[in-house]
């Protein structure tokens, strides 16, 4: 049985009842309501029923003025009514990756279980639009919130894209958790420099119990977007707007989560989404140019560098720290054009007499760091701090740890820092 | 002599030719060109001179070129010809505080020296409109890029300020760098909230030898909201677009700058501007209410805090680091609606058992932290991280120092950083 998030009161309740989170049942209460019991993700109160309503929208029902929960049969998703997944031959052929996140387990979110699986017959279920655009196969790589990813699963997803980087798949979508597909994407972005295909990391902003779910939409045009452009290399496509209209494809080196709820929360730092796609077009914006080089794989991290904020009162033993504690590279994220305080200077010289990578980003997120227009900026450059242009920190942070990985010493790395690899620098 | 940033051939060729770095000279070239010489920030060439031309403009020439140069009068600002100062007596009076910063060089710059020296006279000289606004009284504090400042300063300014809240003026301009304005912003917010008159903190995005300066308009903006409004607390006045149309004064706690250059770099998250100063009006907005609590002004502040922004190969042993080093509170910037990855877990357990306060906030810097969506957040919650809603990283940083410095134990800092002291939450 699964009570999940339910305790005290209202799970004894549920027990009593003899129903669980995911039953369809009818509640009889001021009014009769019929709906699916939904998790409870609050810790404030043990006296509430959350049930979702057939319009999408969830209530809280409070078990006390409950009268009676007759059990329904359950409309969920079985074997017997999944419409039968159809294919046209006429129609590209697309893979679906699923890594997890919010929209894996939206896909089977109905029967009220959180677990992702996301079978092609289930996404066709759910999103029936995607085989009007394409005929999808799927697989599921693996099933985790993004927030617990780490570089060993940005390679396994660049493994498993690249085995698909000669097969007549037309493009790829890989769903994902939305709080690290920014990393991700500009891991595969690097890692798989030149891939001659389309793929699209698509993630949803919006968990499946609320109506206002992004997930079938970016989904959808995710699906459009590697059918109907002649493009290749990695992309982000989620909401452009808070409305419906637009959905942004952002190209994975520029792009950041900038908000932590909205459906629009991606954005291109420094420029504008790559494509825009609309209901009944999708725009290329003029200054986009994709990659044109060869393809040469390069799936290799090296985790020994460090992201260091700098902001007043920040103790250069913390950096001391990190110089003496085996790590190769440091990206500051430095203030305005590229700062940190003069109080920093000693230990960045250690740094540097070490042999360490040291970069410099600005926490200001957007614009170029320039580091030749104040002293402060000019010292850093005399003690050997790269400028990173106007790449965006995390950006930086996951380039220095595939640069590390694919060079050979400090030098290599510097030169690999400042090339333009994957567009992270778009000035 | 003054020769900043020549060396080789153009340091030489200044030498042999008897002018410095802020003279004004007339060299023939090609053509001839009269201006100042201004000092070099470009390590790439030694053989060119940079002239600021009287329209504003810098050009570089190159010496190879240069036929003669002639050294002229200098009509640089000098005691004599500085206009006098003229007071109003029906005007209101302000005081003028300069920490450094662009802004406060730039008022001297038209002689080429950088060192920031901001008597009444020259603030005058520079920007006579002020005049028409109010008295002004100027006061050098200290001259430091903000990039250089510690919570040390923050305290020299609030006391500073701290002893002019009962004084005859009508509100305090602090003249300060943009690098780290906004964190000296929050500062002065906690540890003088409720201060009795309005402090402008102004600051100038583009150094003086550049006609786009900001400067003046900064100044003149703030001078007036202090004048035209009767509001009191602490406020950020920069531009509010790339146009010298408006000016925009931003809530202390909610003002971050989102560009390393621009001259609107600065913006209120998660709301609009307080006040949008134009040309015939200064508008409020609906949404602002100031704080109207009573002045209390605690002044002091313990850095014994780091922030720390969780990415996907983060290493916990930086934590354990920082749990064993005497730090008494820990900020996250988590991803998404405040999260880190599960390796984080088992630290965060350290550093909760070792009594260590631990916030939440989001990298995305926009948005809520909402940590009872899902399992991570509420594992967080029920390890003891506190959910920080949508105060922006920087300020909640700075809110920590202050909070530890002015509570007794964990529980007590715990119940100030859930506390709405000085606007920090918007929502």
């Amino acid at each position: 049985m699964s009570y999940t998030g339910y305790r005290g009161k209202g799970l004894e309740f549920l027990k009593k009842s003899k129903v669980e989170v995911g039953n369809q049942v009818k509640i009889h209460a001021d009014l009769p309501y019929s709906g699916i019991i939904m998790p409870r993700y609050e810790y404030l109160d043990d006296s509430h029923i959350v049930l979702k309503l057939e319009d999408g929208y969830n209530i809280g029902l409070d078990i006390g003025k409950i009268k009676k929960i007759e059990l329904e049969p359950s409309p969920k998703t079985t074997k017997e009514n999944i419409p039968k997944l159809e294919t046209d031959p006429a129609l590209p052929r697309i893979l679906l990756i699923s890594t997890g996140g919010t929209i894996a387990s939206k896909i089977d979110y109905r029967t009220g279980a959180v677990t992702p699986a996301l079978t092609a017959s289930e996404l066709n279920a759910t999103v029936p639009e995607l085989s009007k655009t394409a005929n999808i196969d799927t697989e599921v790589l693996f099933s985790e919130y993004s927030e617990n990813l780490l570089p060993e699963h940005w390679i396994k997803i660049a493994e498993k894209l690249n085995s698909y980087a000669r097969s007549e798949y037309r493009g790829i979508i890989v769903a994902h958790g939305t709080d690290t597909m920014q990393y991700t994407a500009a891991a595969l972005a690097f890692s798989l420099s030149g891939f001659p295909k389309p793929v699209a990391l698509v993630g949803s902003q919006r968990s499946s119990d609320r109506p206002s779910s992004d997930a079938a939409l970016n989904l959808i045009a995710a699906a459009r977007f590697l059918v109907e452009t002649d493009t290749s290399g990695i992309f982000v496509v989620m909401h452009n707007t808070s409305s419906d209209d637009e959905i942004a494809c952002h190209w994975a080196t520029r792009v950041r989560k900038n908000h932590t709820s909205r459906r629009n929360a991606f954005q291109t730092v420094g420029g504008w989404p790559a494509f825009i796609i609309e209901d009944n077009r999708i725009e290329k914006d003029k200054l986009f140019n994709p990659q044109k080089g060869e393809y040469n794989p390069k799936i290799k991290f090296d985790n020994r560098v460090v992201l260091v904020k700098y902001y007043p009162g920040f103790e250069p033993k913390i950096m001391d720290y990190i110089i003496s504690s085996g790590y190769k590279a440091i990206i500051f994220e430095g203030t305005g054009l590229g700062h940190v305080g003069k109080i920093m200077y000693d230990t960045i010289e250690k740094a540097k007499k070490k042999g360490l990578f040291v970069g410099m980003t600005s926490q200001c997120i957007d614009g170029m760091v320039r580091m030749t227009v104040y002293d402060s900026g000019r010292d850093l450059l005399n003690l050997g701090v790269t400028p990173l242009g106007n790449m965006i920190p995390e950006t930086a942070l996951v380039k220095a740890m595939w640069a590390l990985a694919n060079s050979k010493d400090s030098a290599e790395m510097t030169k690999i820092m400042k090339e333009n690899i994957a567009l992270e620098f778009s000035d």
